[in-house]
């Protein structure tokens, strides 16, 4: 068993031990919301936006894009669960700012090693263990964070199985303050 | 301002009051790994593994289940940020195993108003603001909890893009207990 799972299993038996009566949550989250962000590391929704267990989903993907899944994991959300607000919270020094699809695409047929960046590019050296797939995958990287942002909420708005009265709140959040700055509409 | 949006930002404004140096901590994840879970509101990644602000990738979705966007984001993970060992975390009671993928093609046909459920079926009633689009998209609804669990590990370890040396974690959380519990290989 490797440090990470013996760490992590030691941190679940600790919570597991003090889990008091969160056994009796409903499935439904409480305050009827749903949050879409990144997975970014240093994020942690629950934190952040004031969530205890039960309030609301949380759905987190590599930049917190509106991809297909994204709205696959919303619709499920309000249609099923009941949610009737939706926050889509992108932050600062996003990793998905930092390349370009077709970038991916070559390091992965490069690699499928970690690559290193020297500072200005990514660098990769060919090892015979890469992949061609990566060319053929939209991988949702952002050129302008703003933009970004706002095309996401958009997304959402304008999906057919997104009724209209589901407010989407667009947000960035600051890795450096953690704080929420909302979107300003262009 | 929504209610909701009063709480969040006044949650934010405490937690970014007592950020202490979370500013300065580097995009990478410090602990090099990443966990792929469900969306589930009563699921506190953070809590239930033992992750500090910095530590690890949190992606998250309806079902934890292995879909190309969750593949995307833990090739990202790995490629671009180093990460070296992944957990996919399901769980009991979820809500995937509660409909069926046609069944939700055909809720939302009828209505994208939240269905009800009457302890037997999902039940809606035709408002004109259904859409057929719900017919198109696959819903990752599982009828399995085990199978789909080992399905969504498989699919990752046999991925294209995904190297043999990074290990994947199985792992079911039981809501009643906070438990964190291994799957059992077939």
């Amino acid at each position: 068993m490797s440090k990470i799972v013996q760490e992590v299993l030691a941190a679940n038996q600790e919570y597991a031990a003090n889990f008091g009566d969160k056994g009796a949550l409903p499935l439904p989250p409480g305050r009827k919301f749903a949050i879409l962000t990144c997975m970014d590391a240093r994020m942690d929704p629950a934190k952040f936006a004031g969530l205890s267990e039960g309030d609301a989903h949380v759905t987190r993907n590599a930049g917190g894009r509106a991809t297909d899944d994204a709205i696959r994991s919303l619709v499920i959300s309000y249609k099923l669960l009941g949610t009737q607000e939706w926050f889509v919270i992108h932050h600062t020094d996003c990793g998905m700012q930092y390349f370009q699809d077709a970038e991916m695409g070559e390091l992965l047929a490069t690699s499928t090693k970690t690559a290193t960046h020297d500072g200005t590019r990514w660098c990769d050296h060919a090892d015979g263990s890469g992949s061609h797939e990566g060319r053929y995958i939209k991988w949702h990287s952002i050129s302008n964070a703003q933009a970004a942002l706002q095309a996401d909420v958009e997304r959402i708005r304008n999906h057919p199985l997104v009724p209209r009265h589901i407010p989407i709140h667009g947000y960035t959040y600051d890795v450096k303050t953690g704080k929420l700055i909302p979107l300003a509409h262009a």
